[in-house]
């Protein structure tokens, strides 16, 4: 849901609502910097956009500013980690991004995560792409159903995985090859950035790295869709 | 193998060389004019760039004129279909794309299709996408690998692999789940657009569908990642 009211933004605001501001391009005015900067107070992530796409969102009359509440269809979520974690069966995947930064990407993973039953994207809060709308669209709405997570560090969020019983993967050159792994359980896989591969701090923390074997002469896949092919072959073990 | 010499592009174009010819924004001078229109008239297509970009392929002096000579590393190749069929063996891979028009996506499956083992990825003449140098990024070098096809006819293209004994497989809903299919021999994979799916008259003429199994609520993957998922399957039948 989306609202355009600076009152009802404002009380949304500050009973905790989760969500995106929108804001003007170039918008001044003494009341829509106030707002603006009660969401950064209450942690919500607030973007400058032009009139044209603010005309677009509000579908109507606006003051400067549309608030996208959270857990609306195209909007992304930045649900805790913790509920998450609390919420998941015996089964579960997670994905975990490691300096994959790219909306695009960010976005197709998020759709290929959904569509293969993972219950969640986690990445750094730091280092992550920031540019919701494009990974909203990329997702093609699987940011709907499933959570983009954000985590303050992703070795700590790895470690705190184990504890729960995850089995943590990482995808990187040199590995098993994924036919030959037969996943099960609660399953969390770490994809680095390509070119980077994976940090190092993250790389000592996995219990299982995993390959694909290719025949050309390039080093890697496009992250996505390398993304895709693990997910396709975790959710034939773990749902076929 | 790129070419700043104005007399030796010329002679180039003139001997036939297929490639790209990027054009410096802004550039008059009749001995430019005149050899962009042999360009265009050779069918060789001829793209503007700005002065930093043609400053960077050249890397030298230039005269607002660059010529990258195709089957050079980073251009994409247009080779021709039938050259193409007669190199192949009894074991092959190729990639048909139908109205997957995406630069990005079709860069990605470049990309995929190289490491997996394809031969060449075939585009139809008209509805393809046009921007090369975003196909040739996106491929992230596979395309001085593998040739990116143009073919006048994707139906007629299908029925010539199926007369030289290629099994043409399509994706879409309702097929066999690609796990238990086994590919072997000579095998062509068709990929419709997201959304729109295979046309008709492709639908028609194929031999086998696919489909890849999805927990989710949306429709499907992004088309790269689907076309990378298929073909991680038949490069394991085929190579492994």
């Amino acid at each position: 849901m989306v609202y355009t009211g600076l009152h009802i933004i404002e009380e949304l605001l500050k009973g905790g609502s989760r969500g995106v501001l929108y804001v003007e391009s170039g918008a001044r005015g003494h009341r829509i910097q106030d707002i603006a900067s009660l969401a950064r107070e209450k942690g919500v992530q607030v973007l400058t956009v032009t009139r044209t796409e603010l005309d677009r969102m509000s579908q109507g009359p606006h003051k400067h500013m549309v608030f996208q509440k959270q857990g609306d269809a195209r909007s992304v979520k930045h649900a805790d980690f913790y509920d998450v974690l609390d919420s998941l069966g015996d089964t579960a995947v997670l994905v975990l991004l490691d300096g994959v930064t790219d909306p695009q990407n960010v976005g197709a993973i998020m759709r290929s995560a959904h569509q293969f039953g993972a219950e969640g994207v986690i990445v750094p809060q730091n280092r992550s792409a920031r540019m919701t709308a494009t990974v909203s669209q990329a997702s093609a709405g699987a940011d709907a159903y499933m959570p983009l997570l954000q985590v303050k560090n992703l070795v700590r969020c790895i470690e705190e995985l184990k504890d729960a019983g995850f089995w943590v993967y990482g995808a990187d050159m040199g590995g098993d090859d994924i036919s030959d792994v037969a996943f099960s359980g609660r399953v969390a896989l770490v994809m680095g950035a390509e070119g980077k591969g994976l940090s190092h701090l993250v790389s000592q923390k996995l219990d299982h790295v995993l390959s694909i074997p290719m025949q050309g002469k390039l080093d890697s896949l496009n992250v996505s869709v390398a993304t895709g092919i693990i997910l396709h072959k975790i959710s034939k073990d773990l749902f076929a």
